[in-house]
């Protein structure tokens, strides 16, 4: 029986963490992880990324992964898809569900996927049309990213016309769930409210998710704002992996267990037990060479007395 | 002229931070630190505690510091008092605003300073009654922390009631500010938007400020939802000094730099320059042996295209 959830967290670190760190974990590494951490109750993993392994070599063994982790029980065991041929594969793979990812920066898309926001949507519309002309993935959620939504390090400013146009032509292709992404870490609770208020009401019946960065701090800030708008779906790491190999000092998503402390704290219920959820993060942070991992509520536990929101 | 601001930020790591580090600063580098933070915008900062110095070397000279930072134009010079001959002698230094703190927790009053709750309101009345009766303190303002507000270490909960008893006996007493106060990381956004109105209630015309920790790191996103109560008055530590050195690992204050970048970034205007406030910290941080600081936006830096609240 799955427990009932007042805010679904998911993990993204073995994706958004381990592509943006130097050490390579094994496949059997990063199944142990996924394993302690949907042990401990997070509902929801993207397990890899259906990228060229050229460009990205620690995601090289993504359907090893997904085969592996479509044994744990009760998991959804999600995957990044850049483009169709990502999307065929994860299909190919048993992926539960696909992570596409949208910029709303023509800038970002250009460099990150290279093509126009334009053409991300009818990429988008192609995979679902993919997936329902093949029973066999009938069940399989395509949901996808806006990313870039709180702003572009290459193009500064993203207005919000084009972040609620994007997600509304997201949803008329057909996406069974929007992620609006803080890609960069520019975002602040006043502007959370704005865009989630904003892309909630093109949203309709579609789920939308928070997907933050914590690279000026403001990770659980967001969260904060966005919950109360009525965003109940959150990316965040372990451990908060992540960063950038290339600037010094950058931070990764959310830190998972920061996340789930302050959900719990807030009589939100998780359904991860937060010790448990340490064990994973111990599994994790044994396997880095050099990284370090972040995160407060590590260090400091439990407050005394406490208990989490389910009682 | 003094610059409108819609928050006020007040720097507390020249006492919280330095009395929980085990580095001494000089004097001079401390009254160094003052002067860079408040050339940089910052309006108020508690520049000592006026313990005895057997329990508190640290803040020893803090007569002095006070004398010091006196010379410095339009800044508001507090200093923490822990009883009516701290007071005393805070107002004999010249203090402009003396932070009184009274322990909403029985546990932690009589731990933190010998007494019960009972006897600090007392104690603050004392203090007013003096203040009124000498004219030459006519302008001193005179704020009460209302800590471990959220929780306490020794007694763990608190309940809310007694934190909205204490508020209101001392604004009753005279107090002309509180300052309700996470002493020991324990808050999380809820209980923050359940507390401040509550508080904020009682208080009537006395403002009410928040004194966060980011223990379990949920300092700023408690700003945001004291933030949306009302709550206007922040207390932050530079580069995020303190913790504990008993605790390893046991973080101090929001973080200033981080504080200031977000109400910013929210359009809400504190007059502080990021800039210089960034002269401040780097001071600060090479003064310290062994201990580390901390915060995103100094490492991060500002997203491009950034424009402050005041445009």
């Amino acid at each position: 029986m799955r427990q009932r959830r007042d805010v679904e967290v998911r993990e993204v670190g073995t994706r958004d963490g381990l592509q943006s760190i130097q050490t390579v974990f094994s496949t059997a590494a990063k199944l142990e992880w996924i394993r302690l951490e949907a042990a401990a109750g997070v509902p929801e993993i993207e397990v890899g990324s259906f990228v060229p392994p050229k460009l990205l070599p620690q995601m090289a063994d993504s359907a090893e992964v997904v085969a592996g982790a479509l044994a744990i029980d009760g998991l959804t065991v999600a995957a990044l898809v850049p483009n169709f041929r990502g999307a065929q594969n994860a299909l190919a793979a048993g992926a539960r569900k696909l992570n596409y990812v949208l910029s709303v920066s023509e800038a970002h898309s250009q460099a990150n996927v290279r093509r126009s926001v334009q053409e991300s949507i009818e990429d988008l519309a192609r995979i679902v049309e993919f997936r329902d002309a093949h029973p066999e993935f009938a069940t399989v959620t395509i949901a996808s990213g806006v990313a870039t939504a709180f702003g572009c390090s290459i193009a500064g400013r993203v207005p919000l016309a084009d972040v609620v146009t994007a997600a509304r032509r997201l949803v008329e292709a057909g996406a069974d769930e929007l992620a609006v992404a803080d890609t960069v870490g520019y975002g602040n609770p006043a502007q959370c409210r704005e865009i989630f208020t904003e892309v909630l009401a093109v949203a309709g019946d579609v789920p939308v998710a928070a997907h933050f960065h914590d690279t000026r701090g403001l990770g659980l800030a967001n969260v904060t704002a966005a919950l109360e708008i009525g965003i109940r779906r959150f990316d965040a790491s372990l451990g908060g992996l992540g960063g950038c190999p290339y600037a010094p000092g950058a931070s990764g998503n959310v830190v998972m267990e920061d996340l789930v402390f302050m959900l719990e704290a807030m009589g939100l219920r998780t359904g991860v037990d937060l010790d448990r959820l340490m064990l994973a993060r111990e599994h994790m942070a044994n396997q880095l060479r050099g990284e370090t991992t972040r995160g407060a509520y590590a260090l400091a536990g439990k407050p005394k007395g406490f208990v989490g929101a389910a009682g």
